[in-house]
């Protein structure tokens, strides 16, 4: 079904890291492609880090349907590191280890600053492992809160018994302090949805990630653009069609949807993108109905996000789905959308329909989990409420000592950290040409973007 | 026991990785004191490989006697890596990812040069796992045998099953190659105790280790004098006795056991360390009977090494004693010796006496075993034939929220990666200052050393 690989295939049972995935089916020809050219594909990615500085950490929500495996969310500010296995943690405090190294060799001191939950538990057991990470890693770390009604230090019980202390995230003059502790570098596990605080613009110290990477100012359609020239180039170097790794998509602009403005160009871009995918489905003879996923182009949480299978679906929506998606997180309204093919995914844990959530720190991947949805389609958004979480634990190393055995599930999971890496690859292009947009809303300081 | 720890204690459940380790008694006072040191420690270590360059890899044989953790050995040709924990392996290949990337980021190619045995299984299983790690770093790799009865790719059969194919190392001009394959950098699994041979001088590809770091050039004594200060700056930074972390030793030169010459040196240093060490279990009011051990200053594999405990040992070697004495791994002559304070150890697996050995790649602790000896003292060489491993493995995490929780075993195994990891700073320190010695031998290029 691929077009001819360029590159010769080596010996090399390789998998970054070793884990086990929910699928043992045979191993699909995309998959065996990435893995018979693991020497290219690593010198590669070493080569893209000589040039661009990759994130301080990212999760990739991937979609595998058997020919293709495609990012479908990257993630700039990950919360879930508290699914993560245990046994993943030391990985993840070497990755930290290798990025404090290169971004701040002298810190000492990180106030992490979360998002403005105080009930969901799973994400303050999220921000205690993300600390613990940086805490192993050898940091004083301290957790600065931007909730307002956190004006003194606030314990927190964690599920698992242990509790987390929140602060009040304080500034004087350029610095940001957490009491008199005046941390080098500044560690947002927040997305900034609702904006971008005062507090936080035109800080002396490290922001990590920066601000602009926040969905105040972030756009998926840039993501987007930049993973499809990393996805072009990464397809010429393993000499396969770039749309076995990349979704087609396009942008609409000036949507209302309660009022009903900017339908026509959904409608156009959905009936386009079904017909490029059903032209490339008869190419590969692939039997499978097209669709589409329609989602804001600034958001995140699963939210606005919808399946789309005929253009006429975007014109006739009602009342109810029109106020589904017109607001995402922190009532966000959602102006730009994108519509981007959709992915079946073909990995099912215990039945039920599962997709592969991919961790990375720095550049490493270190760890991930397949998000598991027993009440939905393989053609549906897997973010959604009810949804669990199951993690992936390290493999039995092979005993055959044939690299090529299709049933050796470390293989598998290969192929899942390439193409999470260049989702990262493309977030840090992303990053490095939409900077300039933090400079101009970063003057005057005194105002938020998102107001 | 210990001085007044200058920095205060920080809430910092750290291990790097999180092991289990033999002990679950109480954590001694030493041990606590570098784990609530841990931000310090860790700042310091990132400043030191800010100046340093690591070595690609190391292992360090350590003893722990409940007073004093100290490294023994410190092996910049680490076998053994077939001991280590199958879970350590993502670590392993992140580390040597890390390696590959700042020494040589184009590097595609690695050529692995071995140690001349075909008959040890377990070293050849210690290759191919080696083999392993740098192919899921994403490398090309080939072995380059220097055994000149190896002309044709030979496969060797490994315990587990698999093969190890053995190629002659060629070398065209000042390049070296295996077969057609040009690697781009060569690593070294070879200690070179047999001297430098021709085909590695003046080679234009990366060597790693160095060729100086070999035991043809290598002195333990220049090691030790270089952890005595890195131990120095260490002990300052935590307000403790540096004695606590460093043996003392004294080096004899112009040794001949056979001849019994420079028995005087050796009994003049035994006498006066074993003072210096009575003097300090006095102060320390340590109830044990301090001992020496005189090894060859250019040595491994556990030869050559005695076991002293009164001046008058060193003069009444009988025949057998002195031939063990003088000559090391292949044939080498022992003509320098070093003589250094012994360090008890009170760790055992099942009853048998064990030293933790600790595994690092790059700058990173990747993994470790218990070296245990059923039939040997706690005061004698763990390194000699009978001995057996006990991998380490990932510790659960601690359930306790309480890091200061003393029966928590990952916090105990933490104080040997930093003990290991400042073995390894004086070893980078080491090689800088040796690599004149280098300069000094390269050429002609057509001469052996050791010859």
């Amino acid at each position: 079904m691929l077009r001819a690989v360029r590159i010769r295939p080596v010996n090399t049972p390789v998998t970054v890291p070793r884990l086990t995935t929910a699928l043992s089916g045979p191993l699909p020809e995309l998959e065996r492609a990435i893995l018979s050219a693991t020497p290219v594909i690593e010198h590669w990615l070493r080569s893209q880090w000589q040039e661009h500085e990759s994130p301080f950490y990212c999760s990739v929500d991937l979609r595998n349907s058997g020919f293709k495996i495609a990012p479908v969310d990257t993630n700039l500010f990950p919360g879930g590191f508290n699914n993560l296995n245990a046994e993943f943690q030391p990985l993840c405090v070497q990755a930290a280890m290798t990025a404090l190294e290169k971004i701040c060799p002298d810190a000492r001191g990180a106030v992490l600053v979360p998002e403005n939950h105080t009930r969901n538990q799973f994400y303050l057991q999220n921000v205690a492992t993300l600390a613990k990470i940086l805490r192993q890693a050898g940091m004083h770390v301290r957790i600065g809160s931007l909730i307002p009604e956190i004006t003194a230090p606030t314990d927190v019980a964690l599920p698992d018994g242990g509790k987390l202390t929140l602060e009040p995230l304080q500034r004087k003059g350029n610095r940001l302090f957490v009491g008199d502790f005046d941390p080098c570098v500044v560690i947002l596990n927040n997305d900034l949805s609702a904006g971008i605080p005062a507090i936080l613009r035109g800080v002396e110290q490290s922001l990590l990630p920066p601000l602009h990477a926040g969905w105040a100012l972030r756009r998926k359609s840039n993501h987007f653009e930049a993973y499809r020239e990393v996805a072009e180039e990464f397809a010429g170097l393993l000499g396969i069609d770039p749309w076995f790794i990349n979704p087609y998509f396009e942008q609409c602009g000036r949507i209302d949807f309660r009022e009903r403005k900017g339908e026509e160009c959904l409608e156009g871009y959905v009936a386009e993108i079904l017909d490029d995918v059903r032209a490339k489905y008869r190419e590969y003879k692939i039997d499978a109905e097209p669709f589409v996923i329609v989602k804001a182009d600034a958001g995140t949480y699963g939210m606005g996000i919808m399946t789309v299978k005929d253009p006429s679906e975007v014109r006739g929506l009602n009342r109810k789905q029109r106020n589904k998606m017109a607001v995402v997180k922190e009532g966000l309204q959602v102006q730009d959308v994108i519509v981007q093919e959709g992915v079946y995914t073909f990995e099912a844990v215990n039945d039920a329909v599962a997709e592969p959530v991919v961790y990375m720190i720095d550049h490493h991947v270190v760890g991930g989990f397949y998000r598991v949805h027993t009440s939905r389609g393989k053609d549906e958004n897997l973010n959604a409420p009810g949804m669990h979480f199951a993690p992936l634990g390290f493999a039995a190393p092979c005993s055959s000592p044939d690299p090529d055995d299709p049933g050796c599930p470390p293989n598998r999971f290969y192929a899942y950290g390439v193409i999470a890496r260049l989702a990262l690859v493309a977030a840090a292009l992303e990053l490095e040409r939409t900077a300039e947009a933090l400079e101009e809303v970063e003057a005057p300081a005194q105002a938020s973007v998102a107001e």
